[in-house]
């Protein structure tokens, strides 16, 4: 049952033009269970100001330190965050808050350098308030039925694990037309180490163990820039060797000419096998050694019914599925539930940019074999 | 750019245990246009009570007629209304609403009858209010891409269109067991002259009309009850002649095992093709005579730009799209648009009533050519 | 075991040009059960002798009726013939061959006229002789394995059966140009009663009732030439009534922009549904109520063993299919079976001719029911 | 135009329980352009003898060289040779036919060892003699489609090649049951150094050369056996480096459950990319960049004339590409065409156990470096 008392959420970033902080106040807003009251959404005052105009925001700032401490001093202040900024302002940004006492909800990837992020689960750690990172392709329901076929046994012993992100939006210089968002996640000083591996890389990596369950011991990355003078890599292809001897290759690239937004993930066992498709993401190929291939959905027995919205055959997507990130996440801070569930962490956050320094390592070293 | 200020919205019907009253909720929260001020959740007290209570609403009526004059008296008093009960309640609410002077959003089919559709496009055009029906697959953006291919004459002149929405919830007599969408749906004094014909039948006529821009000039229905004591039709296979020449098919069935909600639509002219189907609703297959066929998508040439909340690749779906109506009414409402535009009106409702009306008589009569 | 002595088999039609001759010859040869051994390949000599020095076949014929002769005084003479003219010379060719004792393989539709029809059933009966009408859909495996779960019962009961059956090739007026595939199946002196009706509606209607198991008791027609001038039907809607109540819609076109040959079966129980769809004859899609759908294929469980020349996942198409049918009548010929089995008789070809004049006649009254 | 002179053809191997050796006859047979005159089918005597005749083969040899020597020394001898053998016996095989002046056609991989590949190579050189390699997925008519886009710049300046061919059919110890195909493709004395990258990933290699036109320079292989006490591998992941900056991976796998031959190629520029799928293979997914992407067939626009049997719409398959080889390899030997044109040669044969022996050098040295 929705509870009627909406969480106090405030926003850093997010301002005009940004892409992924109306994803966020959609997703918030979805399930009803956050009320938007305050925002820095944007370091240039005037902009921030408009933005929270045009957007009824009732509170906004112009510094996220002084929105930081003015909110956790106030009764009525904000309960949470969400920081939806470049890159290498997560970190700041994420410590004020935790400092004073806000939750923080951080967009991928969690910070700009390790030493940021394994500062940040210390953080947590210590503030003892709540933190999810928006790995958001973990809210499908189909990507969750996946996770929970593999966690049940239903693969059997996990032996591949196939992930690909290509997209193609980077074919070209973006960049160099000034495009905002190509401009930001090709400049090494606001995205760090990792280009395609950080954009979209640790969403790959997150899906797959997220979902098999395995955890990558080792890997060996080939990254590669084929537009000319840019600085980080827009193809990633990377092997990984899982414990208990399971196998993969992690492909991220964002000059694949053709496809717009191609997460895909496949885990096999000495079982059985699925598929998971973003671009199609109600439907998930589940097929049992030796019989015919099911196509589970949210319709069909398998359906995993506590994330309906809907009934299946009524499409749900990519916005349904980051709102299910912050339903759960309100439930968590609400007391409904005591542990993070399904939520991506502050310790998976840290663990993604550890991926990509480790792959970038591994690259600039000819393509050499680097433990995780 | 989004106006801070959001409609007052009041609803009728949706409380525990509705479907399509959450899909409302949701669709009018989603871009932040609406506030859900006042609701007649149900026709029992303490069921409409405790359903605002859980929803945060913050007026809660018992009684429709009340809740028009109430609301309609007070200065801050909702300016809209979405109607979302079984469909022989359509005619007696919105009329109260539109006497009042608000405006009205409403669940298809319009009414029960014919006769009230008709009596609700006069009191419609005597109150100067908008009325806007809820035909939300129009909403979708591949499915208005389709209405700009035929309406630019991208598929020549047009000469079949077939148009199918089989299901199979209802394959079962799931109404003996008390389940509350069937029951009302199979019961003629609730839901009207047609079973899945007004359920899901005025879809596929609306959607089939709307996109080709043909209009339906005769009929012949063969309507089956396939479930014991089955009321109302089950399955509906109906031959359509629409104007200058155009041909086509319709069929809609709840007893089509394997399709969960599985609208498609399919127009051909002389010069090309075109394919939309609901459960994949960010693809139209487009295809010219003698060219290899296209995926056209958001994401790709030809995208409907102007429904971009999301890039290509990042699905879309049912609630987005039930969404883009509500958000194309709030900017009529506001006067940011003069006319319904894509928008489903009255009239179209009224259509759809005459459909179903039209096809039960027509099927009563052995299958007989009717006129529309 | 394949048997190392191959059928004498003749041909009557196929010569340059042909597109279904060179099917046949495929067909014949795919399995090394028959050695082409005899032909009239065509009603102009020069071409008959021509077409059949190309080919490498022994015995040349410019006379149907000479060949059916001399073969048949002969011992080592043809014992089966395969027709490949245009329908209107099915019967005619079909007799002089029964008559003097020889097997016979004809294309569809098996004449152009209903009275030539009932005749050659007469016929085949008193020639004690074996017949085979190649209606080579039903040669596809997936499509056996669908007859095989509507006749074991895994569909419940049947209550619809959806097929259609969309080509664009004669979208324009092709057969002003001289094209001989479209002239003559445009031409109601060489195709009979039926245009897409008879080329491809015949197809459509066999294969729905062959693999449901239910039988057509009425019908309801809507055709029309959308080309100009044109004297056949080009595109056909019907309606079906079956036996036990099955209700069910049959679409024909061969003006239907963007599709090549997409003739597709379902067939909708009370336990389960199946879809089958020519293009990627490889699979069939299986739903129980209430299960996730399964892929069916040759490769998983359930696929159709006997069908197999190469394992699952290699794919088989309509050659394959078409041989299929060229097998099993070789092991009917050399008596190895000893019913038709699957394979369509001479009374389902008479059946589909009466299926097009009912159709034709049904239409031209305006629309109206005609039993059948 | 089909010549009615037919290559007499001997075939080695292939006879009873073989699965490719019916393959080959029937590509041979299905354009009617050879007779298959002569076999030794079985290193048995009694099972080659037994299978010849249960063919219909005339002349039956229990010993290859043998067999070379008299069909070579005979005027109506055959003029070609299908090896269709074990992998270590392809060497010697080969050899026998080439010095007794007999054309050859032998499946892939080339040879068991790269030494014997190399001395191919030499005796095809000296011998004057065609050799065709049957890299059978080079027959497709879409993967040939591919190859011209490629080839014509379509694409523009290549980056990336991705290629897999996931199967399932050795996910458990099928070998141990004394299951044929399994025991020698698992055994190092038969099959040589590589497993499932001999007998698969070989195919993968050539299509992803064949078709883009690039050439790998560079590769670091991780292999696996999966399955307990299997000698070869059964998974392989491959990074690849072409020339010109190219990268790619490949992936070839027997233990992926839920494939059953799922070999995809894709191909990425920078003014388009494309998709192919041996399971579906008659779609050839193109995509320009920025534009909606087409589904090309034989029957659309930019279909590969040249290779129809059939009109676009009808499926071929896995057995016509197969037969395509075989038709171009006759046109070759009647001097209808001159060079080897699409045609895979001995080189790209010998390539191939280079790949392999490459590929398991590197994996064996922990998975490093190596040039090919």
């Amino acid at each position: 049952m929705i509870e009627p008392r909406r969480i106090r959420l405030g926003m850093v970033g997010g301002g005009q033009n940004s892409f992924i902080g109306e994803v966020h106040r959609i997703a918030a807003r979805m399930d009803d269970c956050y009320e938007l009251a305050a925002g820095c959404l944007s370091a240039t005052p005037e902009k921030a100001h408009a933005s929270a105009r045009e957007l009824g925001i009732p509170r906004s700032y112009d510094d996220f330190a002084r929105m930081a401490q003015e909110e956790a001093a106030w009764n009525d202040g904000i309960e949470a965050v969400a920081i939806v900024t470049p890159n290498h302002l997560h970190h700041p940004i994420a410590r004020a808050f935790l400092d004073a006492g806000i939750h923080v909800i951080c967009d991928k990837p969690l910070t700009a350098t390790l030493a940021q992020a394994e500062d940040l689960e210390q953080a947590v750690a210590a503030s003892g308030k709540r933190f999810m990172v928006t790995y958001n392709y973990s809210g499908y329901p189909m990507a969750r039925h996946a996770r929970e076929l593999a966690a049940d046994g239903a693969l059997g012993n996990i032996r591949v694990v196939q992930v690909e992100y290509p997209q193609d939006w980077l074919a070209t210089d973006l960049e160099a037309s000034g495009h905002k968002q190509a401009s930001w996640r090709t400049d090494p000083a606001q995205a760090g180490a990792g280009g395609s591996l950080g954009d979209i890389g640790t969403h790959a990596f997150h899906l797959a163990e997220w979902v098999s369950g395995c955890r990558v011991e080792s890997l060996l990355a080939d990254l590669d820039s084929f537009v000319a003078d840019r600085q980080l890599d827009d193809n990633a292809h990377v092997l990984l060797r899982y414990g208990n001897g399971v196998r993969g290759q992690l492909w991220a690239s964002q000059i694949a000419t053709g496809h717009a937004n191609g997460l895909r993930l496949r885990v096999y066992g000495d079982r059985a096998g699925l598929e998971w498709f973003q671009e199609q993401p109600e439907q998930l190929r589940f097929a049992r050694l030796g019989e015919a291939p099911q196509i589970l959905s949210r319709a069909a027995a398998g359906g995993a019914e506590r994330d309906i919205r809907l009934p299946g055959g009524h499409p749900e997507g990519f916005l349904e599925a980051f709102a299910n990130l912050y339903r759960d996440y309100a439930a968590l801070l609400r007391g409904d539930s005591d542990d993070y569930g399904l939520l991506p962490t502050v310790a998976e956050g840290a663990r993604g940019v550890r991926f990509v320094e480790t792959a970038v390592a591994s690259s600039a070293a000819g393509g050499q074999w680097r433990e995780l």
